[in-house]
């Protein structure tokens, strides 16, 4: 197999809880040129379990992320099976040892490869879905003179409590499987508890009413409730490292712009130090982002604006790409901001 | 300890989907004096995993079930450890071998008690939270000339697509342990299975506002989400019957009121020939049973009235007993309802 992506060389980070990734890498592709000013990057970051081709359904010519117009880099979070991960760091960090990586690290991580990497002082956007959301408002919050617009989508900038609660339902099926074994499986997949967290996270996923209105049956197309469970759901965790999907839901609910030197915890003042020019754009039935959680962060916000997904497609009304309504309402509003 | 219930026995119990359950059980107590008219008894039947004490907030002197004026029958559902119950059925449809109970064999043995044992021909009231609100609804279809009222709140008259799913999810998580070994794991119970369970169900039994509002620490009194989830979530679930729970289960995500030789899955049908006055009451934020569907049934009902708990508290909004404001909210509207 080919591989489309590239290794960018980290060193030794040092991460926000202690440890340190000796020789990190983070992965990433690149999309489009990047201009002689180097003042057409946007940065576009990876979701919970996700890689980077599972964000391409949004890049297009003629779509907003316009490879003919912007230089577009998809960083790969760790932890995802890509950049460094437990899945394939040597000993001693690796497997159940991986240490704990923050939206912050990431984030960090990223703005190395961006202004070392590819010396880009300037970002026109950054945007992401779901946990590329949160990683897009660290963005704003960390970065706030060189990040111009940002557009977080179906996420948000500090994991909810109630978020938080639907993640640990998540982790204990996972780890319900005695074949996870602490995290010590080696070759041994915990099938089981894979499919048991993809079960647990089909009711997460979409709203009460794609459900009612059998959106899985009449537009994705499977041919019963269950075809959808087994084929959709557990096809998609199958293949996933489970180290890998534990530490990206550590990240995840770990998630806080404010949680850092710069702001202390001081989550109100974090929102308000994103000076970018920022579209919140939440789901209608997103049940772990409700939009009441982005009406907090854009009060909260200077420059920022709410904009709703009026959908039934619940968390996936922002990705990837399964909502063809929901994908042109985005590029559109993409396209206003980047235009703005 | 002494017993605060009776059991009826049921004889050979003849279930709708085939098996006979041979010396069945149905443990109920009663509240107050049937009057000589036998015109004055309310059922209230119980919901997934609880028991007959775990109904009684709802009853008292001067609230709606006042026992000095109404006598109030307590049936517990089959499968949940006092009525005939995988945990307490002889070989050999003991343990995982129990046979499959719907809410229509439920509320045929709860009508053979009714009829055969007490003599009563008309019930002013059936009421009921969540699955015991599945079994109110049942009440009003299989016997319209017997119920005058009906009280469903937090339930519905059909399990959901979006609701079964919740439920494979919890499903998922109690069988991901090796322990519970298809249901034969003796006295060893599956305890990892149990929390983890817990944990799933966690984030669907109250709402995000809820949780956002802290309501967990600041109206419950828990001294942190941890402990919610331990001594609350947890602590609820690790004393039940995991077969007892799957049975339970089952019943769940097979309820339909039209499922029978009555309406032939004719669920509009079903719905239409429930003479009985009823106020259906959803909870606004309810994760599972949202308003939607509930408005769904009441447009088909001849008699019904949508009344919706404006609440944070989720499914909870209903029972048992949790959220005080919406207890007053709910007594109130059976009082309405049982002096109209």
């Amino acid at each position: 197999m080919s591989v489309d992506y590239k290794l960018y060389d980290l060193g030794d980070f040092r991460l926000q809880r202690g440890a340190t990734l000796r020789g990190a890498k983070l992965a990433y592709k690149t999309f489009g040129t990047l201009s002689p000013a180097k003042d057409n990057a946007i940065v576009y970051p990876t979701w919970y379990s996700g890689q980077h081709p599972d964000n391409e359904w949004l890049i297009g010519k003629g779509m907003a992320l316009d490879p003919d117009k912007y230089f577009i880099v998809i960083p790969n979070m760790l932890g995802n099976g890509l950049s460094s991960s437990p899945s394939n760091t040597p000993e001693p960090y690796n497997a159940s040892r991986f240490p704990q990586i923050t939206a912050y690290d990431n984030v960090r991580a990223q703005h190395q490869l961006v202004t070392e990497h590819f010396g880009i002082t300037k970002l026109p956007l950054v945007t992401g879905w779901s946990m590329g959301a949160l990683q897009t408002f660290h963005w704003g919050a960390m970065y706030p003179d060189m990040v111009e617009r940002i557009a977080p989508f179906c996420g948000s900038a500090k994991c909810s409590r109630h978020n938080f609660v639907f993640l640990e339902g998540v982790k204990a099926a996972l780890t319900a499987d005695a074949a996870f074994n602490n995290g010590w499986y080696g070759d041994k997949k915990p099938e089981k508890g894979l499919r048991a967290m993809a079960r647990v996270y089909a009711g997460w996923g979409f709203s009460q009413a794609f459900y009612r209105q059998e959106l899985d049956l009449k537009a994705l197309g499977y041919s019963s409730l269950e075809d959808f469970l087994v084929a959709f759901w557990e096809g998609f965790f199958l293949p996933k490292d489970a180290n890998n999907l534990l530490t990206m839901l550590w990240t995840w609910q770990n998630g806080d712009i404010s949680d850092n030197e710069l702001y202390n915890g001081d989550f109100r003042k974090a929102l308000g130090a994103i000076k970018a020019k920022a579209y919140v754009m939440p789901g209608r039935t997103d049940l772990y982002f409700p939009p009441e959680d982005s009406e907090f962060e854009v009060a909260h916000m200077p420059n920022a604006k709410l904009i709703v997904f009026e959908s039934v497609w619940g968390h996936f009304a922002g990705g990837p790409g399964t909502s063809p309504v929901d994908v042109k309402f985005l590029d559109e509003k993409l396209k206003e901001l980047l235009n703005s």
